[in-house]
């Protein structure tokens, strides 16, 4: 039998997020590669296998999934949100082009998920209607004189900003940090949301003002999203406040 | 009966890409709102009535269904792609904001989608692995001289750059004015994605060099991913490339 390999995201946590393409793609496959707590979400057959590792041990995971499709195997690497957003889909690429030339033979299929900045966006309000980006901020794999040249590029811009890996235990300073950098450039009345585990039973979203923003409010499940300039509050009484950038911007032409 | 507001997305086109949520939200909803296409695209019962209007009437459109969910209807304001992304959701908090009290009382649930470019990412492999952002091409809603600011700081930052609304008949010399600038910043070897239509019959995915990107290959349902300079592309005997954006860049710290 000719293996394949899916990199399947099954979106934000809610099995309501997850599309029915990634469910087909797991149904389809019977080996299973990926962090711990994202295999934990499948529900699998028994014929199915799981191979749970570590987060920080993507690109071993990689090469692992790509071996064992490679002789023959129907293979699942699995991510949270989108595999193609800060997730596996890179690696399986990078494991690919350092690999033997029978991986680029292999029939590779990336399923795209609803990546965690739309979902926290959604229960907020809608702070990514106008232009935004998405930073990792993890310093593991960029120097972090890289992250804070963006920051400053992508506020001075008027981009509004989704931080993904803001925190660990590992890297405790550098959301911090940001938010210092931010305050350099933006407004300190700018809204920004801490977003944890939206759309799951323990969701968490605040809303709080950059010059407020306190980097402990994070953790390894919250997307940070920080407004432009341009982005409004708008408060309801009895209901959570809407966030949002307007569409248009300055004077139009 | 108490009116509510839902603001769907309904993913990149195909309904294999439309989550379990985005189907409840419909099926719970008696009133839609839309573009005529994305309305095309939903079965509807018999009891459910759909106001069609143009893509460029997004205010009327979000003030019309406000004051349908405040006269007691279940509303839904339906979105392709994901609300939240230069789509319903800003223009719904626009109207809010500026109408009458009643509407900040409303119930009104945003429901995340797949929006274009992570759909066009994953047919390609893996463009977005990295920073990134989502830039709005259209002068419409502010001044060209805005957006040619923010291409040359993100290209100048690294980030990956989509490209939504690149091109309409009324918009004609914009994109090719994009690529112009971008030339400026990035090496001209810089892949380029023109991804039409992902995840649906008529998909077309095409990978092309910055120097030889074409401003005519692209049309208002296209998504244009510009890598940044690590971006590279993988090529595979008898299988499309596969472009992606490596994890790591630099000298790691």
């Amino acid at each position: 039998m000719t293996g394949r390999l899916y990199v399947v995201g099954t979106g934000p946590g809610s099995p309501e997020q997850t599309t029915p393409e990634a469910l087909a793609a797991i149904a389809a496959s019977h080996v299973f590669f990926g962090y711990g707590p994202y295999l934990d979400r499948l529900v699998l057959r028994d014929d199915q296998r799981r191979v749970a590792s570590d987060n920080r041990e993507e690109l071993a995971r990689a090469k692992d999934a790509l071996m064992t499709a490679a002789s023959g195997e129907q293979v699942c690497v699995v991510s949270g949100g989108d595999p193609g957003v800060f997730a596996m889909a890179a690696a399986i690429c990078e494991a690919i082009e350092a690999g033997p030339p029978a991986w680029r033979a292999l029939e590779v299929t990336m399923v795209p998920g609803v990546t965690a900045m739309l979902a926290v966006s959604a229960r907020a309000g809608a702070p990514l209607g106008h232009d935004f980006c998405a930073i990792s901020l993890s310093d593991n794999l960029k120097p972090w004189t890289v992250i804070e040249e963006r920051l400053r590029a992508v506020a001075g811009a008027g981009l509004v900003i989704a931080l993904y890996n803001p925190i660990s235990k590992a890297r405790p300073w550098q959301l911090g940090t940001a938010f210092a950098i931010l305050r350099e450039v933006l407004p300190w009345t700018t809204p920004v949301i801490f977003g944890r585990a939206a759309g799951r039973p323990d969701e968490n979203i605040r809303v709080v003002s950059l010059a407020d923003a306190d980097p402990a409010t994070a953790d390894m499940a919250t997307c940070v999203i920080i407004g432009s300039p341009e982005t409004r509050v708008i408060e309801r009484p009895g209901l959570a406040p809407l966030v949002y950038s307007p569409r248009s911007i300055g004077a139009i032409k």
